[in-house]
């Protein structure tokens, strides 16, 4: 109901907002605000304490993390951590159901899909990037700045032996060279049964008061030892006390909070929509599928719930767009910009009339959503085999061109995470495989038609599902050696390849190519070329007081632990141990696991569970330390309230709100119900 | 893709409207534009004509049709009577699948839920209700109008021992009086094959070109005899020329042609992506489901066809609610309204301001559309089962109250269909039951929160899926003679009882009585009043020019056998027997029947198959007769092409086009695949 509710209360905020935003902002760590965050908190960070933090902050392949302690230990999620228990699993035994724990070293698990990154440099090439797309039309530009980016890294790489990564910031108003120091060695030493580390499941998700004990503990290993990082920071197990100020160091995912009004009805016309109808669909197919046996619920629960979870995300992202009061302030916001621009003759001959050229390009880009997104995007060919071969299938031919010419995916510093992933040995559910593919084809059918030329040339002689069936049958990309072997073979192997995954991903990528062409040429580098003069003639009226949009690039915000008003009823920032026992129900996903069951006399039921803060964080966040001004960790970011949602597109001061995981229990678990004594010693050190 | 391509084309056409819209329009029979229509058509249609066409016409419970023969033969759809074929098969014998012939009249099936109305008198009743209602407040008006009709419809009855329903026109600028001659007794005559009736499946449905066979034959009977009808239609096989002047008599079931902007974005934002949402994932869940057996596919077709159908329907309407073009023009009409009432003293007074009265009941629904929608109307409590205990809950109630205080659903002129329709023997399957109950309840839990009232009152110990199962195994309400016992016994059985189905709606009739009070009041009052002040300041600047929306009451449109310009490809009216064979895949849904193969080779292929036309229709309209200026059948509506979706909110006079299957084919299958001689003699006489 708070949704409808919020259409009054964000009327009377809007007159509010510009005074009580100073919490706002995903700031850079080379643009951070000190003056404005110490004077709003009374605090006093320097370039000294953001260095620290940066060392010891974590990225890892879908989350942040941190290191804490000497010997390569790293705090994050256990949803963080799902993919790696998923991994380890079976359809007879599920470390999701279970949890785990190495009691010695040699008990962790290797995670084979996952990586750790340290940020140890950042280099801005906005320059250099200006300077190579100067005076060239906008397609050719665009294939320019991505060259360009490719040159910079390889170079980079070649120099400093890091990974390199180009980051655009501020939708192309900026561009930088961030440095990694990169682990791809990295281990699994604790989890938490999955039941009380989403405590509520999908019901309770982005919802507060909370109690989940959303944990996970990993191991970097650099040349088969234990890795030593550069800094670490210690857990506070005492946590913060209301009001107190903390930051969060994390590697928030993607916000639009600077897309043009256009660009945001886009969304909310087109892309959401067609988004939520077709995960809606595939969700109820999985959960129909999932209750047929525990084995079938055990190999399901995984893409289920990060299912389950981008539905959420992007209804409350929809529902956002749909109100009026923030259209009304983007609107302004946009046309505060255009009369500034308009007033400055030298300003306005440089920026041009991008608004306009966005419009012209997402009419374009409307005219062929549906087969770009169904071909080329992958709608219509949903699951690991598929993808598997088309990697194989485009990656062999891209890896032929030389190092610039490349798609970005498959340039020199991009392959060894495309190695990684063929060679991972994870499972693959012929099952799960043929519903997704089954699903995605027949979705394809409906959309494009059955007139179609890619829905016939598939489609005209069998059912989606029948062609579904044939290929996972037949296909035996589910072995990483076979995948490995095909990629070492390269064209000539993919060329001479009768599997019939790889048959399919042949005879798909020509179309697939041919509409990434075009969307690239006549969608993405007007646009690119538009947002590019937009950040600029921003930089000219406001500077850089504005933070970049997120790109799951490192950022630190500032806030302070607090609750907030729902409504006319203040809910508290923290939660109690006690209430996870009475709001259990039993069955899942309200049911407390048997080995908090039985030490649940020993359990000292005021030990803080969850608490909330006004930090301003998305997904990407989660994992991410909450640190006090100390430096010292006082909480384990990994969800937001139900309002945090919006934060897509603004920052909503007054019920906006993160949600972390207390160290206290963290320490309550992992002593008393886990007996993870060396876990203990090892971050007590 | 046609979707985004007609955002440009819909730019060119707002300037060509007003010239060409000379064929829009559902007509009432006692306002057709005689006048207009013959000039446009170079016809002669007089009253008479009229009669006798309204007098054929026969309204289904969900369809149209006509009357074909002088013993009663009805003409509709295959859609129309599907599930009348559901309610005769079970999970061993589809009737859907195979189709089914009367060779005899002894052979005809009773159709359980099945009535057929003819529409025989009308009566204006505006006068009445405005007396009724006049210098009341919004709340009580809204109940004394509904009291009102109640005793009118009753008035009626008594005096004419017809079926009298009210009629509400233009959102409630005029009331009337419809008086039906109703056959109760309503029997299977024939159905071809589903694979035939609906070749291409929800692929193709809302296509054109276009190949089913979408046809049934009931016989309507009256005290045990072939019933003898006032008028029937005579079947014209040779069918129409491509721009032969046609008019289609039918009863459209619902259109929002004259609803306000706000209103319309009320459905954009709100209605529509929510029903999509919860409906994609039970289309998902029934997929999946009906995939796992022959016998499950079965039980499931019925259900997943009408589903499919409604989120065509709903996300195009959606998509049409996304067109700037649609809502530019829409506003700029209601922009003319406001002036012209502004304009004229007395009528401003009269008038007041509707649009802003109805954006504050707007902002109220909005609050409590989630509750409402479901706990009241039910999209929490989805299935037979749970429906017809909450039918016999309520309804028990409702009929101990004065005919005039009960919810006008349960009135003295309502209750034979609410008996008819609990006493029906149909079948009731528990797997679809629980996963359509288990469904609705999770997502109520989601939707509400597990913290709202209703869901801890239901879910606080069980899980929805543990819920349905126990409600669906334990309840004895699949059987209609508990069912019609109950009703029988009255408040006194249903408080006896303790069947859990029945528990279970006693529990949330209160609370969902309360919502339903604060909605009735809140939202439909002011709305009513408001729209009845729209609607007469359109009267008092345009007079009766305008036609109502659809009520699934009696329309005549005109129009004329047409294609249409695709994005530069010209789409012709007829399509032709031959091409089907030429598309049939061999894979449901573009599976040709055995009973069409065999006979293969002597069939005409050059036999046409469905046909298109201007008329202006939608859903209600299926099985309509399409009608020539002599008052022959030379079509039987169907469908819509896909731009014809976006009628539920303007007239695409450019690209809606309706679709009707061909006389001939008709003639052709019963000749010579089904050998339906009795069937066609009968139509010959």
């Amino acid at each position: 109901m708070n949704r409808f509710a919020s259409v009054v209360i964000a009327a009377l905020m809007v007159c509010l907002c510009s005074a009580s935003r100073a919490d706002e902002g995903m700031w850079t760590f080379h643009g951070f605000p000190f003056a404005k965050a110490n004077a709003a908190l009374k605090t006093r960070l320097d370039q000294a304490w953001l260095d620290r933090v940066r060392s010891a902050t974590v990225r890892l392949s879908n989350c942040t993390a941190s290191f804490v302690s000497a010997e390569g230990l790293i705090l994050t999620n256990h949803h963080c951590v799902a993919a790696c228990l998923a991994e380890q699993s079976s359809k007879e035994k599920s470390y999701m159901e279970d949890g785990f724990l190495a009691k010695t070293r040699d008990e962790e698990k290797k995670c084979q899909t996952q990586v750790a990154d340290v940020l140890v440099g950042m280099e801005e090439i906005s320059a250099k990037i200006s300077a190579a797309t100067a005076g060239k039309t906008e397609a050719a530009a665009n294939e320019v700045r991505k060259a360009t980016l490719t040159r910079l890294e390889g170079e980079c790489e070649a120099a400093t032996k890091q990974k390199c990564q180009s980051v655009t910031l501020y939708e192309g108003g900026q561009y930088w060279l961030y440095k990694y120091k990169r682990y791809t060695d990295v281990r699994l030493v604790f989890a938490p049964e999955a039941s009380i580390a989403a405590f509520g499941g999908d019901p309770d998700n982005f919802q507060f008061p909370r109690w989940c004990l959303d944990m996970g503990i990993l191991r970097a290993y650099e040349d088969g030892k234990p890795a030593k990082p550069a800094n670490f920071l210690r857990i506070n197990f005492a946590g913060p006390a209301a009001g107190d100020p903390v930051f969060v160091s994390g590697h928030p995912g993607s916000t639009d909070r600077l897309l043009t009004l256009s660009q945001l009805k886009q969304q909310r016309n087109i892309e959401l929509p067609q988004w939520l109808l077709r995960y809606s669909e595939l969700r109820g197919r999985l959960i129909q599928f999932s209750a047929t046996s525990p084995e079938n619920e055990r190999i399901t629960a995984d893409t289920l719930n990060s299912l389950e979870n981008g539905i959420k995300v992007r209804r409350k992202m929809l529902d956002a767009l749909h109100e009026d009061t923030l259209l009304a302030r983007k609107a302004a916001e946009q046309a505060t910009l255009e009369e500034n621009v308009a007033k400055n003759a030298d300003l306005k001959k440089k920026t041009g009339n991008p608004w306009h050229d966005i419009d012209v390009a997402l009419a374009t880009e409307r005219s062929m959503f549906l087969p770009h997104n169904y071909i080329e995007n992958g709608a219509g060919f949903q699951g690991r085999l598929v993808t598997y071969a088309r990697t194989l299938v485009r990656g062999t031919a891209e890896r032929e061109k030389p190092n610039g010419q490349r798609f970005r995916e498959f340039t020199d510093s991009a392959l060894p995470r495309v190695e990684q992933n063929l060679g991972a040995a994870v499972p693959v559910y012929p099952e799960l495989e043929e519903i997704r593919l089954g699903n995605s084809l027949e979705r394809m059918r409906e959309w494009l038609g059955p007139d179609h030329p890619m829905v016939r040339k598939l489609m005209s002689t069998e059912s989606p599902a029948a062609l579904a069936k044939r290929l996972v049958t037949g296909t035996t990309l589910a072995d990483p050696a076979v995948r490995l072997e095909l990629w070492k073979g390269g064209p000539a192997a993919i060329a001479a390849s009768t599997d019939p995954m790889i048959v399919l991903a042949r005879n798909i990528d020509a179309d697939a190519r041919a509409l990434r062409k075009a969307y690239e040429d006549n969608v993405e580098a007007p646009i690119d070329s538009a947002t590019e003069r937009i950040a600029r003639a921003r930089f000219a009226t406001l500077g850089t007081s504005v933070y970049p949009d997120a790109t799951f690039t490192l950022r630190l915000n500032y806030g302070t632990v607090q609750g907030w008003n729902e409504n006319g009823t203040p809910i508290e920032p923290f939660t109690k141990l006690s209430r996870v026992f009475e709001r259990a129900t039993g069955a899942d996903p309200f049911r407390i696991p048997d080995s908090w069951q039985r030490v649940k006399d020993k359990l000292d039921m005021n030990t803080p569970f969850n608490l909330s803060t006004n930090s301003d964080i998305v997904g990407g966040n989660s994992g991410s330390p909450l640190i006090n001004a100390k430096g010292e960790i006082v909480g384990l970011m990994f969800d937001g309230n139900i309002h945090s949602i919006s934060g897509a597109y603004w920052f909503d001061t007054e019920k906006n709100r993160s949600v972390a995981v207390h160290p206290a229990i963290m320490r309550e678990a992992l002593s008393k119900v886990y007996v993870a004594d060396n876990v203990l010693a090892e971050l007590a050190k």
